[in-house]
């Protein structure tokens, strides 16, 4: 019934590739099937001014893609002069989640901006960047311990997150592009490896739904959210 | 124990004045205890260019604060050169919540376009934003159908937001600014005055909440959108 | 002859009702017939780089019109990214005026910025901002003195504003928007309470006045201030 | 008494030369003292939206300052990315007052710009850029209706502008930038050559002027004005 | 005596892998040592308004680099609301360099955009966009050929650049940034694979450079312009 | 041959007024034919951030277009809201052109900005900024050597730019507007007066030359240096 011939409950096959550029105290390429996004971590001893003093850390999150990373081609951003409503939000969204998943005490007084390009995009760009982008934080943080400059580990548990949503009338699993633009109900959960959550974000535009059918997609998450913290740890073991 | 003195289940008082300005097509005042948002309703000939021609309606909603509605003095948008990131963020959500309410079909190839000015703030604006704003369609459509320029109506049931969240480890009803500025999870949730849901937003930052815990919380959610569902039908009788 | 059934020297009803908003120093809504301003009044301790260290204060205005404040819908300056030239043009005048009737030795090195926000449109916005923005001032000025922060009183005489204009070749007082979109010539006077004079501005477009007509003007300009400097001091005894 | 050693009633000496670039439909550059401002008139076919299909004509300016016009170097407007506030002002009020000297139905449905940019400054650029703007506009209009476009002459009269102010207690005629830095009161007068007047501003600021002082300063304005339409039909002669 | 241990006039190793985006009508990943460009180009219906109706075809670029592309982080100019001068110089010479290599008559009405993103930077991406872009062009104009929708080959020679420069007082080819952040004067040599040439820039900046070391430079290029041209070629047979 | 009926090898007429404006520390009028830049030089006590500390000093430049230099009437970068692609282009170039002629250190912790501002245009115009450029650069140095600020000269040569092209086949010397709108081949020369190179670009678009032909440009182009020489020198003596 899907367009993939995925089973309802069924992930996208995924890879993380760790290490790919050699400037950014760490980074992976995230592959949730063809939509592929680069991630990068980079620490710097500034924090923004409202903490300044404070010895707590911060984490924050950039978010942008490639113009060319979509079906038809995109406007660049820079060319635009701004940044969309659509990339602020996820942007945010992408700190904001991270942050959950972080003692900003054992951090320290430094900042980790995480950067997240899609490079190629067929759905679920955002909870792809949440999980790369913890990858990446994980491993310029192990520099940061390795080097003797963080003692106490500041992650606390892996960041995860996963979309799930109502496609032609049944729940599924990890939407791809062909999913997503046909959903009518469309959700993304970030949750800790754990499955406490950070963050749940139900949306259905000219349509609704029940609470059991948002039960249902909880349920569902969960399960990815699982098969999801799993690859992370293989990535940075 | 809330700041308030409410009961953990207990809305703040709310006053819905219709008819406050008397240029737009369907406009109110919305009060949510100290939170204080004019909701206008502008109907125009015009739609947004994707759907030229599709004989489809268009609801779209844009949000503002005035600089002195907070309790210190914010930089007036028009002035900085841009709406911000959570400016930009509200009122997608607005426009899209309402949407969700909306027989498109039925309100012909017209635009209605809901603005949200927030006069004093004090926890909630976007919630107050979204009920208040359906009021503002309610008039601006009854006015159409009163002409005779739209016959079936197009506004299917009423769309009701309300905030949820966990004070002081305690799920409470409708946070208020001193609430919602310590509440270490925060909810939004938009239904149809049926329950059905048409979008939820549960955010924590630096914390993490169980299932159990958002469970309780959209029990709290039904009971404020049953109330408010009250007084927009009252206020529109 | 005016659409409104006015005489010629005859101002539209006028109300100012103080304290409007919580969280403002000093607020009032000035009501000007269908002309609405929402002023408020905040003080803040830091003063503009240029008189840093001086001991003066300054006040200084913003001006804003809500999108629906009018017959159509404006767009939002917010969202266009940047304020109009008229906005630019009216904030600046606000400001100055109501600077002229300010002490800046008594005031200290403080700055009070007036924001006048314009509900609902029809005519004359700018003079009810002025007339209402030093309403806000006086009140946010009591509240320094009050609480001893300022010792000499800083507001000199009550900063008045008036239109009076040519309309189908008449002199009138206090156009409202049917007579402002035709008057071939159109003034602004702000003066003192005692008929000082502050700024005028007379413009013709594609028209012309005599020196005449315009001391008509003049006279009429000051009846209306007499009537506003007594709604202002009513408002703030 | 004046720093200049002026007369109150004496003008800077005046010099209007035309055609001084090759490109422009009418060009001069008036000097007014240390004051020079070079001024180009663009005819173009297209007019504004607003007045499409209606017969019409129309006149607009713009301003600018080069960076080194001043004491000190200004930052260049384009470099900034934006307009400020003072030349948005000054530009409407030089296209304002050209259009009161110009019979639209006879110029046609078609535009023409007025460009003043301020080469050296020494207080009153805009008087000088709408005295120098309508020297350019009536070479530009000479040119159409030598070559027949236009029939009937749609300039009406000379525009002419002129500064006045109260510089140490006295009333004086066109200041120059050490009166115009320590005027209590400064104000601009736009009239036709016949003194029918266009526009008047007269501010204070930190100060005010009564009527009486008003009327000495438009009695010098008077003055300057004929002096100045006399330099303006020798210099288009 | 090169930081890499290179011979004056070796080239970094490059790989140029194609077909790396799935959704691109043409695309490749140029690696130039440890700079990594990822190129791909997309063709579409329209053309800019300047050449429509003419018959003629176009091809334009666009740049950007990764935020953390770089040793250190650089800001992104999305976030920055504009790109940065060296971005626009660079992505104009892009575009016009490939535009030489174009027979836009035989490629038709239609538009072909060439975007070139840093993934990694090292030295030398804007010649490596330049090498690489041709690749994606000539990819994509395969398809068009393919497809029957142009018949005769537009590109009449691959386009190759190349930059050279005096680092340490000796003439080199091919720049890495440890090289190019310390030499005296710095080329980028764009020609057909002929050698006939297209664009050649060489800059000092606070040095010079004689006619004889110029002329070693161009000896170099040609040499590096060969090597470039003969791995376009392997890549696209 | 050529429109103007110059020889191949011959430069437009040129001249440069010096002391044009009276608050630049230094300024000229160049004027090479029909092509008309007024150049200032501002000295201010600042410097860029990253320079600051280091004893040595800084040259820059701003280039800009007056709306109507131009056959027809460009839009006004201020008005518009940025600096176009060109501009920058074209600042960049003149700023690092003549910092390559000035001994920093000599110079001592200063910022001198050199504005070009085209009054009128006929090609040429980035040439003539910087070979003009440079003559407000002395004039401004002069100044300060005069004063005892600066002891030994910063200026160790003459900067002075050309242009050559190839038009209708053949190399000509210092391109008018004519020739350069035809040419295929376009090249700017920036040298020091004893012919050391400090920047060339050509460019061709749709087109491209020899290796021959870029020689006979070169010989052209140091013709017209030593002849721009001498005219900088007679203007400073």
């Amino acid at each position: 019934m899907r367009p993939s011939g995925r089973e309802l409950n069924e992930m996208r096959s995924v890879s993380i590739e760790t290490g790919v550029t050699k400037h950014a105290e760490g980074s992976c390429m995230i592959k949730m099937g063809d939509t592929h996004v680069l991630c990068t971590a980079t620490i710097e001893d500034r924090v923004p001014p409202f903490i300044k003093g404070s010895g707590l850390g911060w984490v924050t999150a950039e978010y942008g893609m490639l113009p060319r990373s979509t079906t038809s081609r995109m406007r660049r951003e820079a060319a635009a002069g701004k940044q969309g409503g659509r990339t602020v939000e996820i942007q945010r969204l992408i700190g904001r989640s991270l942050r959950a998943g972080v003692d900003r005490v054992a951090l320290g007084e430094r900042q980790i901006t995480v950067d997240c390009d899609v490079i190629q995009a067929d759905g679920g760009t955002r909870c792809a960047s949440i999980t790369g982008g913890w990858v990446a934080l994980r491993l310029a943080v192990n520099k940061l311990m390795k080097a003797g400059d963080v003692i106490s580990d500041p992650l606390v548990s892996p960041v995860v997150a996963v979309s799930c949503g109502i496609y032609a009338g049944q729940p599924v699993l990890d939407l791809d592009y062909p999913e997503d633009s046909e959903a009518g109900v469309d959700g993304n959960f970030i949750m800790l490896g754990n499955k406490q959550m950070i963050e749940v974000q139900m949306s259905a535009e000219g349509s609704t739904y029940s609470r059991d059918q948002m039960n249902l997609l909880i349920d569902l998450a969960e399960k990815g959210v699982d098969e999801l913290a799993v690859a992370q740890l293989a990535a940075t073991a």
